[in-house]
């Protein structure tokens, strides 16, 4: 095992504004040894997420940034092909934040174990991994949606808007996305029966799209993307409306600070509330999120999709496509088959 | 009675930007006989608000706008002087939402009764009434400050803010001020027990005087003004902070729409919530907050102070004071003395 390659993903710059593939740089290096408590895991999927570009900043973000010159940690789903941890064995297959390269040697308690009979080994990535219970602990614990309550969600076509209008569908909502393709707003409407979308690229007046698509007004908006599509959808809320801030993707690239309305008397005058989250805030409330999840995956009651790219050299350009809107659902790497 | 003239006094014209005394006017009508369940008061005591700057525009900001023309309405502490509703007789003290004038007609059941003999009427119109209320909700309900937690207030001297701070103090907090003049920094630390004061006039860098007067960042924000205070608090806060918007009056007076950094993204990278509130969501939980704050002053653990001008005529300038921060504690219009 030893003697072959490991191919990683390091972070070689940290980007100003947009980032680029030259931000990134791929080296090689030998299969460290097993320690006690070790486990050695193949990469089978790898996720790439919009958070982690915060991450490739030098200042604190939701999480510390990632170290220069130091392997990309992300989620990753692989296979077990060593181990020194009692509780896995060679041909286990397991979820964890490891690093985007061939092989990660882990401390057996970071790694969760999957079943490929529940599900896709891919859902522990997406549906049913942390894109998932981002959707539901934001909707279902901070937009406390009612029925017969109208929801807006920006960044609707993607992991976790997706699921998060679907989530707020289930409770008896009218829900419109916000997404920035045609293809993207077939994808919600036809498939995932949202009430209505709005393509923010092309549509000539965003608030008057919102008017008509949500003719009682927004009780509940699960924000992805921040800017002016946020101070649009600002401008429509409810009484008590509640504001699900759940990631500001039209922000993360800016070199200037993000300058706009203040908006904040918007909240005041209806007395609405904004919360930010990150979704290990719930980490204690994880097997609920994932019993709820599973449950509504199994009766085909939450639908997702996954655009998956090829290679590992590819992840660079894969997390850089997040940012051109060119995935619909979640974005994954395929590195490898399962070989055992 | 009905001979007596009544001096009202009218919206006169909607302003733009920072309102002047040409914005109201003075009129005198007949004090009009009362109808069945109808109780006519005297006014002895008028309330001054910052939130009324709102309903001098056209557009509903709380509550509606004031009509043009029409009397200005707001809390008043008044005597009974005639009364055809058999709850109220002559001699008893209320307090209700009536009108800048000298005598108001209104329903029985618009009026609450007060007891001279628990606390001065003025309370009910302060530290016991609407502000003294603001304060207790927007603290205990959206705060809900832990002791050891540190909370920051802006606006700290005035009504609401001066409470809030109190309250906070009496769950343990340290509390820092934000004011705009040397003797309301001394009150709120002197007499009101603040741990901490931050002239933001002459302080030359209110983001460094803000780390050291939090040393270990802020939790709670209770914010009264809006703006670059708002911005700069913003820059302290913790992971799960809370931010109490109970007014931006810093705003209130801007002829243009208000631009800055959009701050959402402090929020989301903290998981930080902001609430706005106005009292009366909280109108079934008055009996509550009322009790508390009762307690509390009757104890002396609550203190209050009060600017009084006198004169029905000078009203529109101490309304227009509350802008310039002239005001320490609750700002009153004397009307007139109790006859009865």
């Amino acid at each position: 095992m030893s003697e072959q390659k490991n191919r990683q993903i390091r972070l070689a710059r940290r980007p100003k504004g947009m980032p680029d593939e030259s931000c990134f740089e791929m080296t090689e290096e030998a299969i460290p040894r097993l320690r006690e408590k070790e486990v050695l895991v193949r990469t089978l999927y790898l996720s790439v997420d919009p958070y982690m570009r915060g991450r490739m900043n030098e200042g604190k973000s939701y999480v510390p940034p990632f170290p220069l010159g130091e392997v990309i940690v992300g989620g990753v789903v692989g296979e077990v092909v060593d181990s020194r941890h009692p509780d896995f064995a060679k041909g286990d297959l397991v979820v964890g934040q490891l690093g985007w390269q061939d092989y990660s040697v882990a401390p057996g308690k970071h790694l969760t174990k999957i079943d490929p009979d529940l599900a896709p080994i891919t859902t522990a990535l997406g549906i049913l991994g942390m894109p998932g219970l981002t959707a539901y602990f934001g909707m279902v614990d901070i937009g406390k949606p009612k029925s017969g309550e109208t929801v807006v969600v920006s960044g609707a076509a993607g992991a976790v808007g997706s699921a998060a209008g679907q989530i707020a569908k289930l409770h008896g909502c009218r829900v419109v996305g916000i997404a920035g393709s045609e293809e993207k707003i077939r994808y919600i409407t036809e498939e995932l029966g949202f009430d209505a979308a709005i393509n923010y690229k092309t549509v000539p007046d965003i608030r008057k799209a919102l008017s008509q698509a949500c003719p009682k007004g927004v009780d509940i908006y699960f924000d992805n993307v921040g800017g002016d599509i946020t101070d649009a959808v600002l401008t429509k809320i409810n009484y008590q409306a509640r504001i699900v801030l759940c990631g500001q993707i039209a922000l993360y690239n800016l070199e200037k600070p993000d300058v706009g309305p203040r908006n904040f008397t918007r909240l005041l005058i209806n007395s609405a509330m904004m919360k930010g989250f990150i979704v290990s805030d719930y980490a204690d409330r994880f097997p609920e999120g994932m019993k709820r999840l599973t449950e509504w995956v199994s009766q085909g009651k939450l639908k997702y999709r996954e655009t998956i790219i090829e290679g590992l050299e590819n992840t660079p350009r894969a997390f850089l496509g997040l940012f051109r809107g060119e995935n619909i659902g979640k974005q994954l790497v395929k590195v490898a088959d399962p070989q055992v």
